[in-house]
């Protein structure tokens, strides 16, 4: 099992990432919780859902099974949760766990920030998407003018990460997780990035994969220690967000999985980059791995104003100007401020050259 | 002009209580915000809005004006006041301020809070009773449930309190605020609630009231600083909210403000600890001080099992035990669990003997 410490300003707490730690929950839970309230999805539940309930044998044990997808990351789930969590009995001493993917985690994060005024949470992340927004204290439900407009910085007491969940993934899972990857391997790691360049991610072993999950999370670690409030460094991890969030509203959320969303977007802002700084880096390797693993990569017919519009209800938006994450190189990321028109014309550029399959 | 700072483990913010303070309110604020989201309630808005938005002249100002009382503390006007921050384009360096009392502060700080996972809010109390829920970082929503159970611990950038806005109070306003300054002095200074008891505070001028307000908020600032997330000394604040809290729901909100029913809360916390502890000082001077200023002390009919379970989904409660603040003696809080059958029947006794009019 590995093992790593996330310390910021105002907190810290451990990840622990290994094999077969469902099992084993009670271990790394205080064993004065008043009661816990698991929070989970149909999916993971099916899987899932009784180890952990028996492994949790010692504590009075809640749950709520919630369906999956962006869809319930909505106010009516997050005031029914509530309700329920109220009805249980829970307290200010009670623990929330949160047994899923971002959705989950996300969603049960922040009823846990909430509940009457903020009790303790664990991720227990089951999908590699998870790796990225189960560390970082990022918690929040979409709005339905923009997604996740309506949250908090609310960090776990800890994330328990067993990768044995990971075998019951299907590859549209596998390639959404590993776009969050590749993403920080972009902004701070060059010879990782060419080295997932190298990988088959459907094929890898369990003890490459835990490899490349640790690097991901240790970079998201690096970043969120020095910036947990995201006004400076952790900006940079939103690199391919602002396109990403506004294509999955657009489209409707399900159509592209939020990674799939993310690799658009990741392939956008090179896009972009390459143009500013006039190098010629990433935009094509990435392309050509996308493919081969089968990213969805041509977009259904798009309002281009619409889905600037979107970019503009951004929380990264300042001062009404959207802010794109580019890069200057590989590692080398920087923030840079566009008008609305200059969006508009790279956006529509980039999408006529990837339904033209141009590679610039 | 009086002035403190609240420093706490984690935050630090200046209190400005004095008078014709909203006239020159841009002073007070950082010239860089965004934009300015002004969120007050109709009643303070026929007063005070124009001035305000007239001395923010400077910056892009919007306004939410809610309807006054507590059912706009409910998850559909929460909703609703992000929709419009959204639609005025507000970012993550916009400011909210809170123009009124505790209902409009709790709102609007439970928004700033989760509005793009947080943003800069600033107090600026009218009544006497937002003194209280001014200081300290409490933000929240209510559940149908419960009063106050969806919130966060959130602290304002500053408090600006112009107790000029206090000119406009009709006197149930006035005595629902008082009830707030009581309760701080019976938690921590007997001098003071002695001379509260002497006071009449329908006729108090500027400078007895400012100094009032300024000794309660002292008191507040100590216990806050000392313990921001109510695991310690804070739960003392809460003498007298229990019965309170479930008093207001049963009642319908609106019937009894939050004042009144401390006030009674507060003698039923009396009354209790004159039983536990054998002491006889403060129920009946405090009985006769509130009939003088005509608190309403006589409840219509009620469900006493209905009360005790409105008691027990509390945020206060653990394991299932009511937790009531009880004084050993004035200044000496104790907190003190209680099984169900004990707090019913002193309820029934206490409201038994209020209605017939006994002194105990």
């Amino acid at each position: 099992m590995k093992q790593m410490m996330i310390k910021s300003a105002s907190t810290s707490y451990p990840i622990y990432l290994g094999k077969d730690l469902l099992i084993n929950l009670d271990q790394y839970i205080d064993p004065t919780y008043s009661s816990i309230l698991v929070i989970t999805d149909q999916t993971v539940a099916t899987y899932y859902l009784d180890k952990v309930i028996k492994a949790l044998k010692q504590f009075p044990v809640n749950q709520v099974v919630i369906e999956p997808g962006e869809q319930s990351k909505s106010i009516e789930s997050f005031y029914d949760i509530h309700t329920r969590a109220i009805s249980f009995g829970m307290d200010r001493h009670s623990l929330i766990i949160a047994l899923g993917g971002g959705v989950v985690g996300d969603l049960a994060g922040f009823i846990a920030a909430t509940f009457m005024r903020g009790i303790d949470f664990i991720q227990v992340p089951t999908t590699i998407l998870a790796h990225d927004s189960s560390v970082g204290g990022k918690v929040a439900i979409n709005h339905h003018l923009g997604k996740n407009l309506i949250g908090h910085f609310y960090a776990p007491k800890a994330v328990i990460y067993d990768v044995s969940t990971l075998h019951t993934l299907n590859t549209r899972e596998i390639r959404s997780g590993y776009a969050e990857i590749i993403k920080e391997a972009l902004i701070w790691d060059e010879a990782f990035f060419n080295d997932l360049l190298l990988t088959n991610i459907y094929q890898t072993d369990d003890q490459t994969r835990v490899n490349h999950l640790y690097h991901g999370m240790r970079i998201k670690a690096n970043v969120v220690q020095k910036d947990e409030k995201e006004q400076d460094i952790r900006r940079y991890l939103n690199l391919g967000h602002t396109l990403a969030h506004a294509l999955e509203q657009q489209l409707g959320y399900g159509q592209l999985t939020h990674g799939e969303a993310v690799a658009i977007g990741l392939l956008f802002a090179l896009y972009v980059s390459e143009d500013v700084y006039q190098n010629k880096h990433a935009y094509q390797p990435l392309l050509g791995w996308l493919k081969k693993h089968d990213y969805p990569l041509t977009i259904p017919e798009t309002n281009v104003n619409e889905l600037i519009k979107r970019m503009k209800t951004d929380k990264k938006v300042v001062n009404r100007h959207i802010q794109m994450v580019l890069l200057k190189s590989i590692g080398q990321p920087v923030i840079k401020s566009f008008t609305d028109r200059e969006v508009r014309d790279f956006v529509t550029l980039f999408l006529a050259d990837l339904e033209k399959g141009i590679y610039t």
